[in-house]
This record gives structure tokens, sequence and C-alpha cells, in this order.
């Protein structure tokens, strides 16, 4: 194998160290092994203290000598190379492309293939990340992109070893569009904005961008375009790092709750991450089921519930970190029981 | 109702002139009318002349002293006043703004809604888009945008009065985002480049953007991220129209070869837009089926088609624009029998 150069970064020293330690357990005799958080939902709570969700404390060990888990191990070990190769050769993919390119690394000669479908690579990638602490984007996996900015914000994007200034609020109709990965090769060299709005759908921020709502009320201009990508909600969390308040605004209904939700607290699949993805400081706006109740203008501007409306707020009330609030409760209720919804394009 | 600023571009002209034919009718005591060309599929065939679907002859006569047709006219005739609103005052809005602002424009005192459901108000702006022979972007009408482009390729962007420059060639990772409408207050000023690259995935797209692919092979690299969308599709029809050669490369399945026919000869619902929207000129290119048949290599990296995939395919057959190429069918022939794709992430 040939060496490639050495990455100055925490993402390679960790891969290094994982190898280290298997060949120093293999070099002695000992059956390599490793631990990886169990990311299943009964390892899944609501913390106080960040106010996202966490996983808890249990583990599971991964070990080479053991009859249903050598191949997990080995093909763990697989993937951990391919990642080190990456960030030494300074080049992405996705975690499809990766599943591509190990599904024949056993050799030409050999009947078996390391993975056979997506499904055996995928779960092993989330291991690595919650095991290395670590999102996949610092191993130069590159994520589904969705969402656009516009605002104050001046980035300099070192992608592939050439430097690119980019000014978020110079990209007239289009936006910014915001990156599988905000963190690596890239530096928010001046944000200027008093706070960040969140807007759930693409249509409306483009008529708040058409009347320069960002402009005149020096904020940063956010659609998820509806579900939060991982590298919007990694652009939210650092947005809140540098002490910019985050609102978000969402339609009217239990879909649009959820997206803020995932935003604030963090997603259940995702909870090995909230620490980098979750933003517990965002807080909602937005038109609520007990507004509409009050003022009859509002009534008159519900359409139908959906289908997945229902069974979201449903799901949501189920949740106990949502239960606990009274308020979202009672929300929650009103559509369950009006099977209302009211958008945002309404207003 | 307050006289707007005079507009001075052809689709505020055709509204205008639609105003005025009504208004002279209704003088003249006729019953005032227009005419929409059919655009259900009965109506919809390939022209060998331009390469693409078209609607053919047949026009329906919308009229208002019609038991019928009079509620029909009466929002049509809504629809065009706000259009012609829009653009007097140089706002935009989606056709789903569109439907809540005229929704309850019959004032409160009624109890009557103007329209109760989008699925009314979609159909006519498609009336008049046809009638008029424009697309509602000339309206401003925005659509859910989708796609991303980089290469050598200056473009002025005027939007909201105010200017901004946009060099595709500087967006680093990200890419410009293509917006929904590339034609109003918009310039390209300099595209200098040999031809399109358009890659079906975003996955491949980041990949090749990361290896300069666009600077090294002096092209314009696209994707529509999956299907193309309104603005992608007209941004390539209008690299096309400056003599630049376009190439479309898909995954090897029915669903990728569906995206480029597509962008190509344009889709059955939006025959009436094609020449605004198809790049007859497209060309495909990627792997074939039958290239997998021939080389073992390629089919080790196959996986089972999925059931859109088998779908579609059987539906590509049944089109005549389709089937009337022997090769194409065959190539759909192989994967209704070998149920098998290769994705371009494999390769």
């Amino acid at each position: 194998m040939v060496k490639g150069r050495k990455v100055d970064n925490v993402a390679y020293e960790r891969l290094v160290n994982l190898g280290r330690e298997t060949l120093q357990e293999i070099n002695s005799d000992t059956s390599p092994s490793f631990y990886a958080p169990v990311r299943s939902r009964s390892n899944v709570s609501f913390s106080e203290d960040t106010g996202t969700l966490v996983l808890g404390d249990k583990k599971e060990k991964r070990t080479f000598v053991h009859v249903s888990q050598a191949k997990k191990f080995m093909q763990t070990i697989a993937i951990a190379a391919k990642l080190k190769k990456f960030l030494e050769e300074g080049l992405h993919t996705s975690i499809r492309g990766l599943f591509y390119q190990l599904k024949f690394s056993l050799g030409e000669d050999l009947d078996e293939e390391l993975f056979s479908e997506q499904s055996e690579s995928n779960p092993l990638i989330e291991d690595l990340e919650a095991s290395l602490d670590l999102k996949r984007e610092d191993f130069n996996l590159s994520t589904d992109r969705k969402g656009v900015v516009a605002g104050n914000m001046i980035i300099k994007d070192r992608f592939g070893g050439e430097e690119n200034t980019i000014d978020a609020s110079k990209q007239g109709r289009s936006g910014w569009m915001i990156p599988s990965d905000v963190d690596n090769d890239m530096e928010f060299v001046d944000v200027n904005a008093d706070y960040v709005l969140v807007v759930e759908k693409d249509a409306l921020w483009q008529r708040l961008n058409e009347d320069k709502f960002w402009k005149k009320n020096n904020c940063i201009l956010i659609t998820p375009k509806g579900q939060a990508s991982r590298g919007t909600r990694r652009l939210i969390r650092k947005l809140a790092d540098m002490k910019l308040p985050v609102y978000v605004f969402t339609d009217c209904d239990a879909w649009g709750w959820y997206i803020y939700w995932a935003i604030k607290t963090g997603s259940m699949n995702l909870a090995y991450l909230t620490k980098h993805l979750a933003t517990p400081e965002a807080r909602f706006i937005g038109v609520t089921m007990s507004d509409i109740n009050e003022y009859d203008f509002l009534n008159k501007l519900t359409i139908k519930a959906k289908d997945v409306d229902i069974k979201r707020a449903e799901e949501m009330k189920s949740y106990p970190w949502i239960s606990r609030h009274k308020e979202w409760v009672e929300e929650l209720d009103i559509v369950l029981k009006t099977k209302k919804k009211l958008e945002q394009d309404a207003l």
C-alpha cells in the first residue's frame, strides 16, 4: 500500500490511533476490538444539561474473533482505512461512493464481496462517527445538501486547494447554496448580523430575499427547504456559536414544528451528533393553532391537514422532550382535533 | 384600483391585451372569451421539425356567458389581473402564494371563495402560459428551484433593482444555485466553454467540481439533482442557444434515461413550454445496458433495479418518440429482462 501524505487534523489522528490500537492488540495476541455507542432508540434520551437529544452510556464491543462479529469488524476497519486514504489524498466522496469503492475491494479472485448492499456499510460509518466522536464530513464524506442562505456573511472556501471568497450578501436571487461541509477548509471571516432567521420554505425565502429583508433587518436569512440537511443544521449551530439568536419560522402544522424541533434538539437518528448539529438556543416563531382559534381571519387561511401532518402530530406527542411542554401538547391536540393547518405562504 | 407603473415587457403587453380584448367584447355586448390550447395528452405529439414534444392545434374556447365556464373564466381573469399587478410592482410569488392571495379576493362579505383549493388555480395559470405563449416565470411566478452549475460563466443578476455579478467559476464547493428564472433581469455576459456536461446526481457533481473537471475540460458543469427543474431546463436551453453542445450523463437505468429525455424533448405535462425548456440537441453519454452485457467488470457493479425503474421503463417503451429508436427499446428491454441498474456513483 502506498503511504499517503500525513494529514494534520483531528479526524486523521483518530483514524491512525484506531489502526494503531488494533495493531497493538493483534501483536499482543488479543482479539482486536473497539467500542461503539449504541445508537438505537433505547439509548437515546433528552438531556437537560445540553437541551438536546443525546446518546446514553450503552456501548457495544465489536471484536474480530467472534463468529457473528468478525465480518462486521473487518468491514469497519476497511472503511476506516479508506477514510484515512481520502484524507491523505484530500478527496471526497459520498457514502454511496464509499460503498461502491469498497464493494469489490476483496479482489477479483474472490467470489465474496466486502459489501453487497449499501445498507451494510452505512451503519458502520455511523459507528465510526459515534466512536471517534466526529462527523462523517470530517472524514471527507459528503452528504446530501439542501438549503440556501443570504446575509452579511463572508466565507473563505479553500476547497480543493483553491481559495474563493464568497460574499453571501452578493448572491442576487440565488443565495449561497449551503454546502455539505461548512467546517473543513472553510472560514467564516466576517458575519455581521443581529440574528438568524430560518424559514421553512424556499418560496418564502425567495420572497424575503426579494424584499431584502435580511439587509433591512440585518439578519442571516436561511431556508432549509423543508427538513434541514446536516450542512444546514451545522451552519445554524455555528451561527449560534457566534452568539446570534436563532429564530425558526415554519408552517403551522406538525410537519413544520418537527423541522423546528429537529434543528433545536436534534433528531433521533442523528442523536449521536447533536453536539455538532443541534441548536437548543433556537426559538420558534410563527402562527400557532391557538392563534387560529383566536383570530377568525387566520382561521379562514387554513387548509386541511395532510395525513403526514396528523401522523407527525401523534408521533411528536409521544416524544417525552416535547410532551413535557404543555403548550406544545395543546397545539398538537388542536391539530389532531381540527385536522387543519396554516401554511406560511398564506401570510 | 390604483394604477401601477407601466411595465415595458412582452408579458405585460400580452396581459394588457387580454384585458383590452375582454373589455371590447363586453362593450360590444359579446360574451368575453379566449382560446387556450388543449394541454391533455391527446393533444401532445412529437414534432419531427423541432425534435420535441409539442401541443397540437386543438384549442378550447373559454367564455363567460356559459353555465359551466363562467366561474373558470372569472377565475382566469382574476389571475391575469393579479399577474399584471405583480409585474407593475416588480414583485414575485409562487403559484401557491398566488392561490392564497386570490383565495379571498371576492371580499369579506361573501361566503364564496374565489378558489377553495390550489388544484383549481394551477391549471388556469397553465392556460394563461399556453394561450399567451409565455412561461409563468415571465409573469413573476417563481418555481421550485433545484440544480447547481459551475464553469466559466459570468452572470449579471439585476434582481430587485440591485445588480450583482456572479462568477460561476468562483463559487468554491457550493457552485451557483440555478434560480427559478434565468431570463428576466438577468444577463449572461460571458460564457466561455466548449460544451455543457449535465450529470444526474449532485454527489457526482461535487466529485467533478472537486477535481476541477469543468476547468480542466473547459465545460459548464450542471447537476439537475435528479429530474431537472424548469430553471435548470431553461438554463440548458439557453446554453444550447449559445451553440454549446450539451451532453447528459445519467445512471444506467430507466429513471436516469427519462431525465435525459425530459431535458431533450420536454415532458408531457410541460409540452406547451418545450420551445422554452427543451434541448433536442442534447446527447446522451453514460454506460448502457448493452455495455453491461458486454463487459463483465461493469456487470459486477450493477445493483437490483427498483420498482420505479421497471415502471418507468415500461412507460418509456409506450412513448412513440422513444419507441421509434430501436437502440433505446433494446436498452429498455434489457432493463425489463435483467431488472438491473448501474449507478453513476459506481464508476
